[in-house]
């Protein structure tokens, strides 16, 4: 790695991706300021938004580089893109086309709360969970989703 | 892992730790929105922040349970705790006490813009970057920092 003064004050940019190549990205809406989702980038999803600034992450669960809204026409235009101290988090601030972010149907990933609190079982409750889609339509069936 | 339908659409709070054992937390600022920063809770961290209702977090960088604010006094109040739609993300809402969140003596760690439209080496753009405290003299010499 390198020196800690230069990654935490320099204007170099050196993401640090972990031992899986991936950076973890944080999505916020620019007009709602709510957090969309949470995602990832190898080098080439980032080396992308960065040169087209259109958001594309790699996902995990399908092992490909993905344009967000490939499938769904749901493009994230990224107003800002910044890099946090120690350079090993990216947050994107953009404006979220068509109705919604997550592959369920919502606008955001975040569609519930943990009551605070408690011990032991907790239940979760539903806030802004209304679908602003069909993800089936949107989608299509299996294997066009948008999963991160 | 448990049934997918059940840990998206379900009440039933399912944490999906990595191979780590870790979560990711996204920390946002519940009065200006910003994404103060990003953090991991290991299942000691998380049962700590739900009963508290302060932020706990698990340092990757220090190898131990750590609560928000232990050294600086600025804990973090959580307004809200939501899980994203596959449980392997977290969004706290905070109240921040204290001048800032970052071990560098900022309020959020993403003080540098990463430009767009480019392509090759980057360079970094300081965006509020002007230190809110003096992190030698809130958190001592060594060893007393709260790096992540």
């Amino acid at each position: 790695m390198a020196d800690k003064t230069a990654i935490e004050e320099g204007t170099a940019f050196a993401p640090q991706f972990g031992a899986d190549g991936l950076i973890t990205a944080v999505v916020t809406d620019a007009t709602s300021g709510d957090v969309l989702m949470v995602a990832h980038m190898d080098q080439g999803a980032l080396a992308k938004t960065i040169a087209s600034g259109e958001a594309w992450y790699y996902s995990r669960s399908r092992h490909k580089l993905w344009k967000k809204g490939e499938s769904s026409g749901h493009v994230q235009r990224v107003v800002e893109l910044r890099v946090d101290c120690d350079q090993d988090a990216l947050w994107l601030t953009v404006e979220q086309g068509g109705p919604g972010a997550c592959h369920t149907g919502r606008r955001s990933c975040f569609y519930r709360a943990v009551p605070l609190g408690q011990s032991g079982a907790v239940k979760l409750e539903f806030r802004n969970a209304d679908k602003t889609f069909d993800p089936q339509s949107v989608y299509g069936r299996a294997g066009k989703s948008e999963r991160k």
